[in-house]
């Protein structure tokens, strides 16, 4: 399935008192990382996208990081982005960050295409094919 | 005219390597302190503030910080804001920063109150009286 | 055992374009609230309560977040959090957060009390008794 | 005189809930742009630069910016960087922001090259000659 890769320089702000990059920092980067791999699936930005499609949204459902190496200020790391899985309306992101090709640590969002109902309330809906096709590629 | 004053607790996920609080996290917090002025001022949250009042935003012309005395994680810092001049749609606001009573930086913000024309753009409009009258309490 | 409890305002600057808290600062609040129960249990901020007992940090080993109902600019949200189980060096941290009594997520984290060996280099330490002492205490 | 320029993409955890860039993340480009330059004038990253030449920071004495024109999530900015003007220890830094050739904002940046005396207390010291010869050229 598709991947993206990105580097991300991190910066001396991107830091904490110990020298080494503040965590959620990691999930700022996670967020923009899985709209880019979306982006690159549809040739869109994401709010195109959602209009295009009826969607409302990617919710998030769940976010998880596992920690193995710290990264400092001055280092470049590379986000290698895909979705693991599509269901109906959920998928499953994983975000590989590595440092000179040691794995730093690893990502996971849990998160569902919505819509809105005639009421305006947000709810689950369908994957549009469209947007799935897109990702049917190398 | 009405103030605001708040204390924040500098976190350690606010300060950089030097351990001293990453500048940029100064400006999030003037930006907050002046929207609780205003809060403060009309007993509304900006959202509401706005809708009440036809406004769209209070846009940003310039904003400004002069730095004293740095700020460490642990640290209680009292941020005091105030608008010191209101004129037809623009207003400055003043946020002094003090730590145990000394001194540590001024931020100084210049704002306009916006509201949508009937094309949908935004440009400056009056400042509402109902709006004003609000800051004119001790 | 210990618990700390405290009230975050949600700030504008905290919303994303969908008006809704951009994730991350989730977790910038969680690592605060971690570090605020440490210091209810010690009556020390971390970097004294580290250099008291010899530690180097609160090493992170994964974060998690199950999210159920988003919040909103101008929303009060209350985050309660324990350690729910210690180990010789790791323990497991939860914060539970609600709105008006409601349950909005959930935060995990699992950490490590981290020292310096000879050579500078860190790697796991027992908890120090002092510090556990803190965390027996309603 | 030296500058550095980079193209930052507005993601959509960098906006607020009216759409456009929350204006504390213009800053935090601002440091890290600063950064890049003395990493482009010295070929080393700015902790190096420090060590290598006695230096104990950056200080930061005032930061501004002056809107023109908000930009939002999917559009790419450029920053272009410079010193306007060096003194014995404080220079003062000029970031253009621009987008597709409009100017949208510029920031301004007062620094202090510090040095830690014998008590370690920090003060202001002369810009080294070898760090002041990397801005000598086009």
């Amino acid at each position: 399935m598709l991947t993206n890769t990105r580097t991300v320089r991190v910066q001396w702000g991107d830091c904490d008192p110990a020298g080494i990059v503040f965590y959620p920092r990691y999930f700022e980067w996670f967020d923009a990382s899985t709209i880019l791999l979306f982006e690159k699936a549809t040739g869109m930005i994401k709010s195109k996208m959602l209009e295009k499609f009826g969607g409302a949204g990617l919710a998030l459902l769940e976010a998880r990081a596992v920690f193995k190496v710290a990264s400092r200020y001055g280092e470049d790391i590379d986000i290698e982005t895909e979705v693991t899985e599509f269901r109906r309306s959920s998928f499953f992101v994983r975000h590989k960050v590595t440092k000179a090709g040691v794995l730093a640590l690893e990502g996971y969002e849990t998160r569902l295409w919505t819509v809105r109902d005639a009421a305006g309330n947000m709810r689950s809906g369908s994957l549009p094919p469209e947007v799935l096709a897109g990702f049917q590629r190398p």
